[in-house]
């Protein structure tokens, strides 16, 4: 039996790795800022900031209790003679904490900062035109229930996770470092505050016809996909070591994977937009790297390094036509790319490791040895539970809070901008702005 | 005896963490940037890079010598029939330095990086009208002097870790990550500085109105938080394993309590900007966020969560008062909010530890064990000492710098910006800018 | 024999040390984008995106096939009844790489990450002229055959590294950090992608006179040091780990050399262009701070801090007047400051080791242990090597490039900005930017 022993130096690893995390939050605000307009940047970098704090504390006073890990208190219902795990039971505030350097108390930490990568991807769909109260309150239920919900059912020992067990598929849905458990959370989060916030004024033409408003600070963005990469193999790895027994011998290969998938997805993406458009395009190529990043964290420690670079290429493609169908086909707007980012990839992700991932023979995961067969199957119930189960949840708790407080700033405030309107300052008072609005092409 | 072994694997795990000290200063240096004006933006660059070069060469120069490590050479002497350890007496240019994996060697590692992050905060507040040279020398007073003979005190064994054992208060003065050692240090000489170089031109009207002079880039003023963030924790855990006898248990702890504290800074000062003018101040946010950080340094070890986020509350709501007490009431012009961040903060800090830190029993830390009492008054005599001994000596030394060369620019070049009057270079040549001034508000 | 032994303890600290090898691409692309042109500022960061994708890319294709690992198979020559390992002999696409945590795996992540800072310094020699397509296909073959080619002679066992035992010459080329594996090999790069694209239009008069062409963004140039400094300290400690038989205990050593470096190198830049042009020059301290990291990066573990910082200040002055020379003399447009930071710090900290290296007795590298002498001899022997043959090889390929497909935009496409002929969208298109070009000084 192949399980790893959590060591000391497994732990000096996995905190290393976990220090990164905060970068790929850092990537995907400047992300959300760089694609919005410069008269809400400042906004958008606020949101950032509030939503990774509202996050951490939603998590450290519930979120936590809700999520557990396998061996602490949970509430588990009976279903066809057999147990399943539904929600944690710890209790409120970390009081529950082990404080003992075990896997439990690295999974609170990398947990914390997790669910702030999970929250910003719906400010990026946001961007523009999302209060910045209603992105927190947003922010504290995504934090506070929908994410520890999910993520129990993953890796605190609930019913996906179980999935191998109690029905035979495989070790039970897997997700080394949150493909679907953040990613895709974060991403049908964003699908649903796009929806109910409606696109920005000026995105629409009459007739439908969408107008090109470009980010207005290409720099950044492209800067981001630099500490993305980073926060990225933090959480790929982190997870990995956390998750489903992987030990310090397989992190740099989680490293080499997590690159190549992004490196792909960039590549695929530029590559893409070359031959529809004549031009390669810088954002895309950015959401390609970055949907790269996404659609490796499922499977990185399982694959081989073909693989992975597989898994980015397709994920390049698939970001690349998700945005514009997005935009074009369904009246949706989501400036920074969030929805098909961490929404699509993440699927893609959780998908590919059904398909690609080769578990070594001796790892036991979720209870479950070598000779699991019916691997997709798990995945496929997560996929099929991320859409029917947790996008419904958040688009009704969002539609929730917007009939109590509208979560879109006023038709007034909109074409001052959010710096101005809610913050009463802009980003950048010293620089000279255009102020002519976009056209549509 | 529950004194930590200083292990491979704790060597490994501090190394990961004192490398993120630098993004601690690389926050730093885009908030003093971001909060100044753009026509002093490479300006306030330029003169971080080389305040941290200054710093790292002053230290390695002198600096280290005179702070040294328990158990080091150091000078003795006695009051009271006790002997109290004041300097050290290590040989210069880290001759002594011992290359063994020591503690000792990790000491001066993570010092030479936390002596620039200290001499960033009077950076900030002389934007706009500190010459760079003046910051240079300045620079080294404080690496090569003030800062390790304080940092001897708390740290190499110096009579305020020695208050325990000598004197009965608690275990003596302890500051884990450096709330007064870095933070406040750095803090009474930023108000040093301010004081005086005075304020900017067009600060105050005649009648001692404060025109506001927003900063000239909010984006990176923002995205320094996720920096600083990281940084902290690299401070807080790095400084927890060397100087109060943690272990890489402790390591998770120190991450979510420096969270939770940046956390609820940034939203008290979010709140409370929001409740008495109207709108969440970003600016005041970020200064919340660091404020948070500053504050949670010196007990991150030794709080719960639960402690640890009052903490931030309270230093949230002290940055955002003095901010604007020190401006509006005290007529001193601190740009960056460096005062009430590092030294407000700070102090706040330092305090917080006596009331909240609950020491583990079986811990021995400066030669003191369980059944210690009175720890608040050996955080007071810190306290005391930074405000009473420190800040006179900062503000002496830098008075005296002022006599023999003006620390301040010009008073024709300042209105030209420090970017072309002292490096005959824009920041942003090719940008067009608003030339007007801000008027009073 | 003091070789250390590779634990996990090793593994852990040399994941977290190559975590930060990702910040010194982010802050080469920095610099590349912030010394260039605001009209190729997003061509400048989508083309460090698309290197760093094609540089993994192709050093997984191929790449690590050819640079290889000591004990790894490889083909030999036979000269002079010695056996010479001239190229290593791995499958492609890392069919090879061992997954057992090992030493090699741990450098093919490494050198994974480090081609693409390799590949980055070309890139900021072909600022605002360089065409997209035409960077990713030279990246290739850097990458795929000329790194490798060269990382092998020093870190694969190959010849240079041969040369302690089979000639006597110390212990054979020593580069523990890459200022010739990696920096001299991206530098001479440079050197070529300069000569072959020929300077920007309106950079020389009719009569030779240069024009001053000032990066657009100071900002981003002084806080790229920041980065750099990080991933340095990653690359050195990482790299010392890994091929020099370095230990933990020397890692924080390596970090102080590197800091030492890096700020004695800005401070000689400042102070040395003060003395000459009155005035400190930001752009050639930022240079001169990355100059000195590169210069650190091959003794780095085998110097005292006094000589680490003696090499960081020829290394400040080295850069500055080769900067001078190439613009002014040789009319050699270098953007960035490429060739001068990578290519000329690089040979100097080659020729520094040879100069100021003392290595431990005990120490066994490339299979010589105490007593060696002659070191310099080996040094000299890998300058020459990258002068007379890697420069001409890298040259002759990207002439090639040339020939099938011009790697310089079209003139009338330079005028518009690489920003919007090849990417059809601009860094900051909300911005108001001075049309007008600079003038001949």
């Amino acid at each position: 039996m192949q399980v790893t022993v959590w060591s000391g130096t497994t732990q000096a690893l996995c905190a290393a790795l976990i220090l990164m995390v905060p970068l790929a939050a850092a990537g995907i605000a400047l992300i959300n800022a760089g694609l919005g307009r410069s008269r809400s940047a400042a906004h958008a970098m606020m949101g950032s900031v509030c939503v990774i704090a509202v996050a951490a504390v939603a998590y450290f006073v519930c979120g936590w209790s809700w999520q557990g890990f396998p061996g602490r208190p949970a509430h588990v219902f009976t279903l066809a003679g057999k147990e399943w795990n539904w929600i944690g039971a710890d209790p409120f505030f970390f009081r529950g904490l082990p404080l003992d350097g075990s896997r439990g108390e690295f999974v609170a930490w990398l947990q914390m900062f997790s669910v702030g990568v999970a929250a910003l991807a719906p400010l990026g769909a946001g961007n523009d035109r999302w209060r910045l109260g209603a992105s927190c309150a947003s922010t504290a239920l995504l934090a506070g229930w929908t994410y520890p919900l999910f993520a129990h059912w993953v890796w605190g020992g609930g019913w996906l996770a179980q999935l191998g067990v109690n029905q035979g598929w495989g070790y039970g849905f897997l997700d080394a470092g949150g493909a679907g458990a953040i990613q895709a959370v974060g991403g049908v989060t964003a699908l649903s505050i796009a929806w109910i916030l409606g696109p920005r004024h000026g995105k629409y033409a009459a007739d439908g016809t969408p107008a090109a408003i470009p980010g207005h600070n290409a720099v950044l963005v492209l800067f981001a996909c630099f500490l993305t990469w980073l926060g990225w193999i933090g959480l790929n790895a982190g997870g990995s070591l956390l998750f489903i027994g992987a030990g310090p011998a397989d992190v740099p290969l989680v490293a080499i994977n997590t690159t190549l998938s992004a490196a792909a997805g960039a590549l695929a993406a530029a590559g893409i937009t070359r031959i529809r458009f004549g031009r390669p395009d810088a954002s895309l190529s950015a959401n390609g790297w970055t949907g790269g990043l996404v659609a490796s964290s499922a499977a990185c420690a399982f694959v081989t390094p073909a693989s992975a670079a597989l898994v980015g290429v397709i994920a390049g493609l698939l970001v690349t036509f998700s945005v514009e169908w997005l935009d074009a086909r369904l009246g949706v707007d989501d400036p920074a790319g969030s929805i098909s980012v961490h929404g699509v990839g993440g699927l893609w992700g959780l998908l590919a490791l059904g398909i690609f991932a080769r578990i070594p023979p001796g790892r036991v995961i979720n209870g479950m040895g070598a000779g699991s067969s019916g691997q997709w199957l798990a995945q496929l119930a997560g996929i099929a539970t991320l859409l029917g189960s947790v996008l419904p949840m958040t688009y009704w708790l969002n539609w929730l809070l917007n009939r109590f407080h509208p979560q879109r700033v006023s038709a007034e405030g909109e074409p001052h901008g959010l710096d101005l309107y809610e913050l009463g300052a802009g980003a950048y008072p010293e620089f000279v702005i255009h102020r002519e609005d976009f056209r549509p092409r």
